[in-house]
């Protein structure tokens, strides 16, 4: 699907991904951001996100310059009033990042923590709803990156709903490729971003909002550049950004959103993200590596293998030797063990991931590594 | 220098402009955020900064995702402490934007006015820090896009340093063209943008600071996003950006550095842009329009021009009519006067600036304006 070279190595990991030449291509010209054309591409991704969330009944779609982190801080500071209190679901580095955005903020935030190979607890959210009604909102991610695990996003929507509660999802690393379906499962915002399952560029972010949740959150926010709220009424007043957009990377997303389409959708591309997961996994364990999480925990979208016990595996040293093969890949993040990881997302396929598994075995060999097998 | 056609017409806007061929190509590969080659791509650019302030003695670059006034809203909220106080020179919106952003982040802030057409008045800011010892920050915007004006900024920071107080620069539309050096003005902080005359793609800004400065401001950000503090220790720890940044428009930013170099920096910029704005002004004013500022105050960056009195000009046409001949220009933003503004930087030289005022010429005969004097 793409061309494999050292020079332009694929990347294996959950972001920025590899994208195709025509997405990238898109950037080849330079838009006004306030002349007619480029508002018209800019209604445009708007109207595909809303449609991708079946949310046009209820949601709009906001989008914000700068990264994933962005749009999460952007989300939780417009949304989570004041005198608002944040639960938040945790089981990795993206979950406890919203709490730190809530303690920056100065907002009331607790944590309902698993372990990191522990999707989060529906019961116990119940729990704890049912004995703190201070609490206004529910954070959860829908698949950990962290880990790579993915968790019970409609039950967590069903348990906030039925207490009455907002939620937010940090839908970042799914969006696009696992379902998320507005009519079918509640929530009031969910944050994601052009460089993941959507297959854009890194540049620019967005949040899918209920209107009228948005529309009362006027003085929330304690950000000017992150305020969703003063974001989308100037941009339903005019069809313009408030400030600079990245009108390169809007194009290239533009032209993903289109590719997204063609490949058929949310359905799609999952299938062949779950594909590139089932070779990879297959793959590796055939090697010896072990993942981190069962089969039926594993989001197709980065996959954590333990770190091999044979003391001739050195990881800087697999990576490198990847990376001149043509395969970027991905450091560790658990806290719990030693570990590293592989996408599966972004303009490849079956056969790249065929050769990401090949490169793999060559590279033990190379290093006189007999198995990839954890301790 | 640039193809003109209606299909990618040049902007003549203060930014997003039209950037170079080779910019844009830069963005044909992908990235790994992470990845060794990337972080040496990124430091580069932030060598390349802090030396075209002069200021590598002292001062560090710290780039962020986002717009302008995202790295705006990053310097104030990171530097001005809780307990500080700012001190805005307003003479247009951008200096209106830094009281609002002291406003969303609850911090002390005051205004000195002068009108659209006015430079900062530093003999007002001297007996404003005389008379006021609690405030810690003054801000100043050194060219403000609402009219193109040149602000006194030798005279601000002299003023400023002499009462011990901190300045603050939004250097955006000046940055790469007209001279700051960090070993002359004496400054805290300037903020600044790729897609303005550094001639980059949008997407990423950066702001200049002291280093001790920053190391001091631990705790003051509002914002985990915004937070420079933060940023600049994540990435002086490991190279790399603490959250996704936008891979494709830093490329793009080293290559327009490195052809901002081969231009003779900022002399050869200033150079090129000083003729645009000539040959802009002279061939407007040859048709009977009214620049808004005598030259002694316009910076070479965009110009504002009256509108006509002729009853036959009517904006919206004479907008849409040069954006088939493929120019873009700029509605106004003065407060005081119907105005519209012609920008003069991006990838465009003397050629482009006498087809660019041609046009206008034809346009007013299609239209049957006789002249473009004001009222």
């Amino acid at each position: 699907m793409s061309p494999v070279s050292p020079d332009s190595p694929l990347l294996l990991t959950p972001g920025p991904l590899t994208t195709s030449r025509s997405v990238k291509e898109a950037m080849l010209r330079d838009w006004g951001s306030r002349d007619r054309e480029f508002i018209a591409l800019n209604a445009a991704v708007r109207q595909r996100l809303t449609a991708l969330a079946g949310a046009e009944a209820s949601h709009v779609t906001v989008p914000l310059q700068g990264s994933g982190t962005f749009v999460v801080e952007a989300m939780l500071g417009t949304l989570v009033p004041r005198d608002g209190k944040l639960l938040v679901l945790v089981n990795g580095a993206y979950g406890e990042r919203m709490l730190e955005i809530a303690a920056y903020h100065g907002r009331a935030a607790t944590a309902l923590r698993t372990p990191e190979d522990v999707p989060n607890d529906p019961e116990a959210l119940d729990r704890a709803l049912a004995e703190d009604p201070a609490i206004t909102h529910v954070a959860v991610v829908h698949c950990e990156t962290t880990s790579g695990i993915l968790n019970p996003l409609a039950e967590v929507a069903a348990v906030t709903a039925r207490h009455g509660r907002r939620l937010l999802i940090d839908a970042m690393s799914a969006f696009g490729a696992l379902p998320l379906d507005a009519r079918e499962i509640r929530f009031e915002a969910l944050a994601a971003s052009a460089n993941k399952c959507l297959e854009g560029v890194p540049g620019v972010a967005f949040a899918i909002v209920e209107r009228q949740a948005l529309l009362a959150a006027a003085g929330n926010c304690p950000s000017l550049a992150l305020d969703l709220h003063d974001q989308y009424l100037a941009m339903e007043g005019n069809g313009q950004w408030r400030f600079t957009p990245p009108t390169h990377v809007l194009a290239a997303f533009h032209q993903a959103l289109v590719e997204h389409e063609e490949e058929g959708g949310v359905e799609g591309r999952g299938r062949r993200y779950r594909e590139n997961c089932r070779i990879l996994v297959a793959g590796m364990r055939a090697l010896g590596f072990e993942s981190l999480l069962p089969d039926a925990l594993q989001a197709p979208i980065i996959v954590t293998f333990r770190m091999p016990a044979d003391p001739a595996f050195r990881f800087e040293d697999f990576y490198d030797r990847l990376r001149r093969k043509g395969f970027v890949i991905y450091p560790g993040k658990l806290t719990v063990a030693p570990s590293f990881r592989i996408g599966c997302i972004g303009r490849i396929g079956a056969a790249e991931m065929r050769r990401a598994v090949a490169a793999v075995a060559d590279t033990l060999r190379e290093m006189g590594v007999a198995s990839g097998r954890p301790a």
